[in-house]
């Protein structure tokens, strides 16, 4: 094929995806108008059906799984990066389980916020609807398909969701159990669609909101994804692109409340957007509260990168750089820092933190509830492990994600931040004077 | 000047415009931090004494006033134009007495919107908090300096005004106002900043969020500038476009209450965004529904335009295109419609309605509870006028606009809705299994 030829059939291409997307956006925005108006009890059969549907299909969806991970394996792709993608018996039976979780999770829609009357009469209630048709963009992680879309159904949303092309096979054989759940369910089939992989530039159609039929993106994956994703998206979008996750050791901290919390917090699991990257100790206390903590983290197994005051508590401490301030390891590396007193810490935590989640240890209120008011964190925890950040510790049931910025959602998302609301008006023949 | 010479002086221009945005949006975020902070007291003083400074600079605001009201009139702009940019002495109280009132609200910032207890005894709160910085961009009315200005600060942002260039000498003068409250009450005074409209492509930066700096934008002013907001900025906005909105009267509506309520919505002031623009008549009411509607809106002065059906009940009433359905008259004219049922009304409104305001009159509480649910607006009315849609109707206070979207604010936007939350968790020293 000649090179003009190529260009020609790649626009073409090109423009069959995007009739193909906005017309995957009109279905959705139609499905999330019926999904809206839809039962509890349907929303919640179509996902109990849907876990059947998936246990039914487990061997189709091993299947299909083998062939994803065969691919991966001949492109030489990273043993994490198969591992994630590799489903078991187990892991189709934890994804079902899911769904039942989910279903068994209380309905947002329709919950009452707020309700008032004002001296005319007029009695208003704030209600609670589903936000509309939620794009998810991921990698290439099977399991997201059917957390990502059930959430969405619960919370009576349409779903756009589009995975890695790497795990494609497995995401189709896993959303044809969602679709069989909605169909038992007689909810529309769109509630819940997934792109085609093959469809060229579709993650940057989903980007630009699909003409007005996709209200909220949600990446999930890694840094890359979620900058491009924050860079290009023309809507809003849920999300954390890092956790740089503070603990500060006061000087009113009880060492024996502290210590654990910092090896947890740290080492619970390092991967974790809220692991703990950087521990602030006050230099101020009576006793030696750095030592301790420095060498416990190290006995653990953690390299531990300090300022001049951390070295000298140990020899295997090395000497921080600036750029380890600041920085998400995800991994048994930590950044030390003494510091002055609370407000150094929260000016610390002001210029190198991500706004996701971070923990003073104290037993002074006074000291406590002047970090908890000053740090300026979605997630703000006071004698606490910050591997507490996540929606299922929260009580939310499951969450999509966890999102740092300001706007709708903040913290843990789940069902009750993938709706919106409205005002209920009722009168009995009021005019404005 | 040759034309090499204006460009190259156009292409310094703009990097200052670039290089003073950027430094405004720097100060206004570090403004905000503080502003998070302020307590009720300190913020309620800078109301306070802002509108005192207002009362107090009264002869100095009518000069610079003037200096714009002359320069329209030269440029011979619309009479409609010249009222909005007038001001006098009464209108200069009515803002001062703007600002009291929005000192007497309730502060909404720290207030617990929930909060629970996990079974390990974490104590979980959510707590409201400011939301940022936000950026108002509104035309040449110069009383939004003063309200938009006192709501961001009651609910402790900062805030980055534009306002129309042909209202700049009054905005300043108000403006010089505002900072005064803040300098008494020991606040940032780039709490509230004012762009100088001589800053070449200031809203274009603003747009684009300065580096991260304006968390919304807020748009004030007519239809091409929400547009252009709407279709440029990389933030969230809170706005609507139109307000294209419905009156149904059902088969079960008390004319009693349906002739006043249908007067009032299109009557009372045709030009606000609650103004119904569209009647919907339900035409197997037992009795004629439609035609003393017709007539006592004809009566009332309002031209209207009409289906067939509606063409048949007076001589005076038009005959209605395509083109009058969905569109928003903001004059003393309505389209009207026969439907068949709330059903159809229903239709009718999803198709045609800015899910903005929208009402149904009806005695029967089945159906009103059909159309409540069913109509996707960000205001539901159940036997009462659509000119109830105003935050100050809602016991809002006092509001920045009405939100249309589904992200964040939705229906009037007043100080709750200018904040976010975090979420404040207690422990005893617990750590995650």
């Amino acid at each position: 094929m000649s090179k003009t030829q190529t260009a020609a059939s790649m626009a073409l291409h090109d423009s069959e995806t995007a009739s193909a997307m906005v017309e995957t956006g009109r279905a959705a925005r139609a499905a999330g108008r019926e999904m809206a108006l839809a039962s509890t009890d349907q929303k919640n059969l179509a996902l109990a059906e849907a876990a059947k549907a998936l246990r039914a299909a487990t061997l189709a969806i091993l299947a299909a799984n083998l062939r994803d991970v065969e691919a991966a394996r001949t492109a030489d792709r990273p043993a994490s990066f198969i591992d994630r993608l590799t489903l078991d018996a187990s892991r189709i039976e934890a994804m079902a389980q899911g769904l039942e979780e989910i279903s068994a999770l209380a309905d947002p829609v329709g919950t009452v916020l707020a309700e008032w009357t004002r001296p005319n009469g007029l009695r208003f209630e704030r209600v609670r609807v589903p936000l509309g048709v939620i794009g998810i963009i991921y990698e290439s992680r099977p399991n997201v398909t059917a957390d990502a879309g059930a959430l969405c159904l619960k919370a009576g949303n349409a779903a756009i969701l589009r995975g890695g092309s790497e795990s494609h096979h497995s995401a189709t054989a896993i959303h044809a159990a969602l679709v069989a759940g909605l169909r038992k369910a007689e909810l529309p089939e769109a509630a819940i669609q997934l792109v085609a992989t093959t469809d060229r530039g579709a993650v940057g159609h989903m980007l630009a909101g699909l003409d007005g039929n996709i209200d909220v993106i949600v990446p999930r994956g890694g840094r890359s994804l979620v900058e491009r994703v924050q860079k290009d998206a023309r809507v809003p979008v849920f999300a954390h692109l890092e956790g740089i996750c503070h603990t500060y050791v006061d000087r009113g901290a009880d060492m024996e409340i502290a210590l654990p919390i910092v090896l947890n917090a740290k080492l619970r699991r390092t991967g974790v957007c809220g692991s703990t990257e950087c521990l602030l100790v006050d230099k101020n206390a009576h006793d030696d509260y750095l030592t301790p903590l420095v060498k416990a983290l190290l006995d653990a197994g953690c390299e531990v990168r300090g300022d001049p005051a951390t070295v000298t508590c140990d020899p295997r401490v090395k000497s921080a750089t600036p750029a380890d301030y600041g920085h998400e390891f995800l991994d048994s590396i930590i950044a030390v820092k003494t510091v002055d007193g609370v407000d150094e810490a929260i000016e610390h935590i002001a210029r190198y933190g991500s706004q996701h989640t971070d923990a003073i240890i104290t037993e002074c209120g006074g000291t406590a509830e002047r970090f908890l008011k000053r740090v300026d964190s979605a997630i703000v925890l006071l004698n606490a492990s910050t591997q507490f950040a996540d929606g299922g510790e929260f009580g939310f049931g499951a969450e999509i994600g966890i999102a740092t910025g300001r706007m709708h959602a903040r913290g843990p998302v789940g069902v009750e931040q993938l709706t919106s609301f409205k005002y209920v008006v009722r009168g009995i023949g009021q005019t404005r004077p």
